[in-house]
């Protein structure tokens, strides 16, 4: 029988965590050995003999918990926000210090978001146009979603790179707002309606065809695949890596 | 065996005209008497005996078409544009004196399109929130669409009815048009895309639910069936009749 | 102000019945008297002052409930299962007696499913071609879907009243199963895959054109707002109505 | 200014062949140098000077035609059928004796198609369940379609590579055909609907989330695109290609 790995969640209490914390017990080669919340001590982790931790807490107390399961070779999967440059260089310097323990710092743990996105960078070079409608629920505060964002700088570093021209647009006459927001070049147009979760279309078109790639987030729990494959892969990555497709076979 | 409706196309040799020759060609329970091109006189419909007549021509022309048609008994399907009140008016007090002649304009001929707007000002009352996404080629002038200005328009009006609030939307920030353009109240998004010909969802949403009513018109075909169903039900309605709905069976 | 619906539920300690007290306790117009779960004496409806239930129980016990709401005056909108033909006799005889008092029962709460399907009825006298296809999570023990078959059943009949043949079919060689299965002539075709509830297309096509009607179910909040329509209109619908169609003003 | 790669089109006059004829005189880096229909003779390619060679035939020439044209040190792109196993090994004899000259054979030009196949192979390996639905016009004769079956070989292929289990199904009592047909352990849905063209629908479902990869030929002008990117790229991949998914930056 393959050992269990000894998994630490961090930030245990929150939504994130409380399904980190079913997912690690739900997995057979996972052990949890500790959960965390807020003002409970680091020590633990030693005292549990943690070998990975799953970081979901917030920006004000990744940075520490991070530095401290590194300076005990401890592989981190992080997905709490925050990490700007300089804390991003600041736990590369010390990660050289720690040969051989690894880091994985995910803005984004839905595996079908993450291979949505790259697979349409991926094909947008073999297209005219190329557009995205991402969709969420309308408490969202903000237009576009941080993904449609990502994902359009994606295709537009791709498209620039293969030496396209941007999609064709005759539009002369328009109200305000009918073609949606450009970003980098790409239209991105946001729906908000009630019952809605996350979601996001990419439609790539040419001569007589259409390619579609549609993610759709039912739920919380479609970011916990994405975070057990971390825990796998973590330790086989020392040093820091950020976005999870840099764990994906995905050839890119 | 039934007998055949005696039909004659005008504007036989424009697009819309070739398709509809066809049609009627192939249409069992009907028989083409004549098929009038630019410059052709239109007492060929009385030579040759036409009981109906299609016209797709320009603006210029089809009131004097539809007009030399009423005052002759002959039912006429119009789907040519430029049919202003004035002009409406006019033909209204000339059928007064062709008691049980009919006449049929209709701005859209494709019947998916028409039920599906039709479906989508029922079901808005129903729902929370709704938003149109309207898809087409690239060359298309305009954005958005006369159709989905037209589908925003009998929603907005079945709500207002209805007594519902706009749509919720909690979006603080946002990129330009981001959230689409505004058409009484209802947004609308246009995408435009290569390999696209003309497409529209209705996206209406409530708690944990979500309706999706699509039209995709790929060919001028598919304006053809909405034509046929025009002549046969043309003579079972005397007067004018001002859209395809008219004639479906929608109890609306 | 309008003087509030006196609402009790029975069942309310299942699954749906939590969610209808939630429901009826946010409705502004509604009073939330009692809640009753297994064991709990149905006196308490009459010492609540109820005016008003919603039966979400178990087919053992849903008749004596609702005979017994009906002999007492009080109005009932009931989603549990075990109606059959001489349950519902019997119920309409009683009904007889108490003029004024109103039952709906409906297997189907959600808006959007109930009018997807009388849509796709209406529309399906108008096209050529129409199939189904379903799609739920992998643990349903059944395919076709209930509301697959009944909306197959719904189209058949529409098409035979509307005198139209079959949808065409060339299909001379094929794997077994892959046209999917026939409902009253109408093929079906069940997706089952982890991540998603309850989902249903209904895919209409002709010459150039496709109307595609869609719903999603994403949780058991969709079937609230069909029960509160339910309660809002049942006293003005005196006698028994099966199906919540019968209540919406689809012209039909 | 680059010079312009001179290319021929064999069997010219075919459906296909009409489009390729259009597609090489509008790229502005090749030139049409021959246009060949069924009887006209071979030498024809060298009196013109091709340098490339686009092959729409028939079954029964196409490999006289091919061999010609490596014989004389000219690049083939070829989507005619008919290369069995022992017609490519002789191919790639003479392919052997003739260093320099590429051939590609494909037996599927859409880019779309291609890319969407191989990203579903590639991202079924992180989902527990995979289904397939085409969808075509009603005058096609077998089910499922070449496309369909390749891609669920791929993928059947990809997640036994993986060690995945097939996709979860709790089915228990079903009508014959509703869950589809099994191609390598992968349930195919195949659709037949007037208006449609080639359609499918790879759906990929998690725990909370579904990635969709949808394509959509409406078109044969949808494969005009992958023959251009075909005849650019073979001079620079020597020997036999099968499958335009060789030529692609997919990182597979």
């Amino acid at each position: 029988m393959t050992e269990q790995l000894a998994v630490a969640v961090l930030g245990a209490r929150g939504r994130m965590g409380i399904e980190a914390v079913k997912a690690v017990e739900a997995a057979e080669d996972m052990k949890l050995v500790a959960a965390l919340g807020r003002g409970d001590s680091l020590e633990t982790l030693l005292e549990a003999g943690a070998q990975y931790i799953v970081d979901l807490t917030v920006p004000d107390t990744t940075e520490a918990n991070v530095r401290f399961a590194v300076e005990h070779g401890i592989h981190a999967v992080v997905g709490t926000t925050g990490w700007d440059a300089s804390r991003l260089d600041s736990l590369r310097e010390l990660l050289e210090q720690q040969q051989g323990t690894g880091v994985l710092i995910a803005p984004n743990f839905a595996l079908g978001s993450v291979l949505a996105s790259a697979f349409a960078a991926k094909a947008s070079k073999y297209f005219e146009s190329v557009e995205i409608i991402e969709l969420h629920h309308p408490n969202k505060v903000d237009a576009p979603s941080g993904t449609a964002v990502r994902t359009a700088q994606l295709i537009a570093e791709a498209r620039k790179e293969a030496g396209l021209p941007s999609s064709p647009d005759a539009t002369e006459s328009a109200l305000e707002g009918a073609r949606g927001c450009e970003v980098d070049g790409v239209r991105v147009h946001s729906v908000r309606l009630r019952g809605l979760v996350a979601h996001q279309e990419v439609l790539l078109g040419g001569p007589g065809e259409q390619l579609t790639l549609r993610h759709d987030s039912f739920d919380r729990a479609s970011f916990m695949p994405g975070v057990l494959l971390g825990l796998r892969k973590v330790a086989a990555h020392p040093g820091l890596t950020v976005g999870l497709d840099g764990y994906l076979d995905l050839g890119l």
